[in-house]
């Protein structure tokens, strides 16, 4: 197993292909191509194109609809909640996260509730959405359960992420992160190349630790039990509890808030169910805005110049990595594993393409 | 050291009457003792009446100013900005939940943020207001800096808890954590216990984990260096870079937005600087209020009744705990630690008070 890179012109190319082939528009295979690409370009490999082959299961066993139309249920001056009629997240989401933002700008705040979706990639693709339009961006979305509540072995939450991001210098501030404490994704990645995972990020069906990424996975797609540990550990005494409240405040703003599914009905019985939430705040009802700018840069600048730890070598703060990556895998290209390669091939011979026309 | 239990109605009557010799009025002296004792209900010590001998310091050295006119410096229809001109936290703050209550009846949501203030008790306290009008509350506050960042060895955020309440039956949704792994309240309450730290709580000055509660309340104060990890722990593996992302996250929601002090500079030069702000949700924009406090209800009802890891013996919800402690502490009392006790003691003899007087 081995990792080769390729150019991001040409995996949007054939990312934006292999999504006309699954019936998209061109349109629309632009908006979920640009989510997935931008992941890789993040450097998160967990949520980028490698997710190509699961959709496309999804597609075939009717998960996602490909041809839907979404529904707007609800509708305020500040907010509106939308049923997504099982669409692909990605497409639904950025309609929902363009509506927060036409909101805040008319009355400080907008936020859009969305049910009966799919995944929709990282959250941190829409919090910025909001960033380049000068406000406070929000986004969080359940998910399959995979995250079991302190002391019990039934995954009930998602991976359950919150993504935030507003203006700063010289990256913009960009917190985007699961609240369990690796992401299924991240799980699926280990897997893909055969490692064993680090003690601490998943329990079996009996609640001990695990080591092995393919029984995790197939715990959580066939509900034998156990699955990821939230934030702070499998118990309290650092914090577990937290990480699992964490998640419940993701599936409040989620599911609950929208009157969606929770994540223990998401995926099951052929309904998707997933549910998303989306912010955006024009921070100037605050104050004034070029001014919280630069108090946020110059805090940040103070973190990141602050004491480090002997051997450790730099402080980072939320939004540098993935800014040097994007820039580094623009100009040196986007490491893609044999694996995911292997499955997108065989993807693309099903449709008579041949992939080594659109990479090389 | 021990511990011995007191009446909540003694407590209550105590602490009140310190209070009023502290400068307060009777009606603020109500609301900062109805703070500090539901904490105590709640069964969190460290947020209690433990804190008396701390405000009583920060009065004295004029970190809390007790006669003080705070001030709105900013607000719109859903929004509010307070400079609290260094008032104790519990009284701007209860008004400041108020407003967005207020606002969230009006208009569908509520923000108020509260700069220049000092520790405002438990965060819940206020998230619980909202809750109790049948709204979605919202509260988070920075502090003095205690948590370092991921490789860090220099505090640069608060204890940073964050709140949110909203009704459920047969107990409302109350999570309520600080986003580091402890808070300092936490660290006080075993140096009065003269016990040792768990490892993964804290860290020296050379950022090594650290078991002495004393080192790290000393390390801290004095701004030696060091202090506690974020949720998630000291570096990346299990997370600990997410903990800091919340940490962050509160910073902005607080310290940023408002135009006040982050950590690094609250309680420095004689300045307090605390910022806090509060949401209130009418949660009825997005939905039917009784449908979704019923689906939160049964959602929160499976995950208390899905399967227990062998060895363990229930799975909590949040808000279920402080409910129960809150029964039981009314009934059978409030144990106080000995080394508390004796700290009160000595400020009722300044003012020539007979705690005994009070409690018995």
């Amino acid at each position: 197993m081995g990792y080769i890179k390729y150019k991001y012109e040409d995996l949007t190319r054939l990312c934006n292909v292999v999504f006309q082939k699954f019936g998209y528009s061109k349109g629309d295979s632009k908006v979920i191509t640009d989510v997935l690409l931008l992941s890789d370009l993040f450097g998160i490999e967990s949520h980028g194109i490698q997710r190509l082959a699961k959709y496309y299961k999804e597609i075939k066993n009717g998960l996602i609809k490909v041809n839907t139309e979404i529904k707007i249920i609800k509708e305020t001056q500040i907010s509106a909640v939308i049923d997504a009629k099982g669409s692909i997240g990605q497409i639904v989401s950025k309609k929902a996260m363009n509506m927060a933002i036409e909101k805040a700008k008319k009355t400080g705040i907008g936020i859009v509730l969305v049910n009966n979706s799919n995944h929709y990639g990282i959250a941190g693709y829409y919090a910025r959405m909001a960033e380049k339009e000068g406000l406070l961006g929000i986004s969080m979305t359940n998910s399959p359960a995979i995250t079991v509540p302190t002391f019990g072995i039934e995954a009930m939450m998602g991976s359950n992420p919150i993504a935030i991001s507003i203006p700063a210098s010289p990256y913009p501030l960009l917190v985007d992160m699961s609240t369990s404490v690796v992401t299924r994704g991240k799980i699926e990645v280990y897997n893909k190349r055969d490692e064993e995972l680090p003690i601490g990020w998943a329990v079996n069906s009996e609640g001990e630790d695990t080591r092995n990424p393919k029984e995790v996975l197939n715990n959580i797609s066939n509900k034998i039990g156990g699955g990821i540990v939230p934030l702070g550990g499998s118990n309290e005494t650092l914090g577990g509890h937290k990480g699992y409240g964490f998640a419940l405040i993701v599936e409040l703003f989620t599911a609950i808030l929208s009157g969606g599914l929770t994540a223990n009905y998401v995926h099951v019985n052929g309904v998707s169910g997933t549910c998303h939430s989306f912010i955006a705040v024009d921070y100037g009802i605050f104050g004034d805005k070029l001014e919280t700018e630069k108090n946020l840069s110059t805090y940040l600048n103070e973190i990141r110049s602050s004491k480090i730890k002997h051997g450790e070598h730099r402080i980072y703060t939320h939004g540098e990595k993935e800014s040097e990556a994007y820039n580094d895998k623009i100009k040196n290209g986007i490491p893609m594993n044999d694996n995911t390669l292997s499955e997108i091939d065989e993807i693309c011979k099903y449709f008579n393409l041949n992939m080594n026309d659109y990479i090389s």
